[in-house]
């Protein structure tokens, strides 16, 4: 296993970086707005679907700073899908975390994928609306770490331009979810492709299993028995 | 295939009951509430599982009567489950569908099992709140027509009596929906197994599939193909 450690890159997590990915896919969301409806239907079609994916627990974001636990979790994930939702931004807990994302995608190429769950992303980019208002709430707050909220609209900026989906309540979010997964799995294939070029010996990442029908596994079982019984003859 | 023909049984629809079933579920709910989230998921979630699930399209609920197509899906499905949400009462169409459904439990012993979303099953059952509000409104469009409102009122009386599921939005509504599936499997199951006795000749329902893995389908082949190779020595 091919294993790259950059101790010390994040100055807020003793834990060290390695490409031994733990997660296929971490969730980077709002609890409040998306943990029981949007991202619990999403984190279940990716597990569905073979994703080992990370997604917190509401404990991971009490006290002052992000915890360990949950940077070393997006350290340990080849992708990283930030869902923005109307109160993303007012979270202090999720600017870190994605300031902390955006520290992975450059160090360990990690792949960030952002989610405009009812929010259009020109007021992330631009952080406007609710998300400028949480900007705004957050300066008036941390006037002697007026560099952190910087690097936090910084960030927003660069996610909400990075390539990734978009929905607007007009839709079915089920059939967006499938997209999202879909293209996922694509992204997956590809980069798991380019690893095994990359770190030829000990890749642990597991693909994503298809699941079949008993009747299809069934019928297969039979074709073999039959083309077996029929050779020994 | 046992069917059983019960012509005229409706007064709006001039299709014949039969017990042929064409659907496993059909689903009944406010599509302005629910269609492209918790429904949506639900209806994905069902046919994910095996199960032929008729929902609507919105082009069935215009004009004055509840089209004649939606009546005969209803009439053609073993089971219907009764989405209520806030705004279902203020539906005609919704309440149509509800009557429609009742005839069909008592008729045809269609199973009908209710889900509360986010309202209270007390509020349904005594028509407070919004399903209060909605009935007053119709009360006062429809005064020429009371039987109507009154057969409404004890059809959602009716409905909120039956054994069904309910969801206060403090939990996972993917696992909420998960627990709906599993449930419903269990009641087909059964059902199937009953009907199998009463109707032995020509069942045409399709058992709902496990989908299992590659990995164990592999297995099981390499498992028969060595019991047979060995045998063959």
């Amino acid at each position: 296993m091919d294993s790259t450690t950059n101790e010390g890159a994040s100055s807020s997590s003793s834990s060290s970086y390695t490409h031994s990915w733990t997660y296929d896919v971490f969730l980077s969301f709002r609890g409040e707005d998306t943990r029981y409806n949007f991202v619990g239907h999403l984190y279940n079609n990716l597990v569905q679907k073979g994703f080992k994916t990370f997604i917190d627990d509401e404990a991971l974001k009490r006290g002052e700073e992000i915890s360990s636990a949950l940077l070393k979790a997006i350290e340990q994930s080849r992708i990283s899908v930030v869902v923005f939702s109307e109160n993303y931004a007012s979270s202090r807990w999720c600017l870190d975390e994605l300031v902390h994302i955006f520290h992975c995608k450059e160090q360990l190429q990690q792949m960030v994928f952002p989610v405009f769950y009812k929010v259009d992303p020109s007021d992330v980019r631009n952080q406007r609306k609710s998300f400028g208002k949480a900007l705004v709430d957050h300066e008036s707050k941390l006037k002697d770490n007026m560099d952190k909220v910087l690097r936090w609209r910084e960030t927003l900026t660069k996610a909400a331009n990075l390539s990734g989906w978009s929905f607007l309540a007009d839709g079915h979010e089920y059939k967006f979810i499938q997209k999202i997964v879909e293209d996922i799995s694509v992204q997956v294939l590809d980069s798991t492709y380019l690893d095994v070029a990359k770190y030829p010996v000990g890749i642990d990442f597991e693909q994503p299993e298809t699941p079949i029908s008993w009747k299809t596994c069934l019928q297969k079982m039979f074709e073999i028995a039959f083309c077996m019984s029929s050779s020994s003859y």
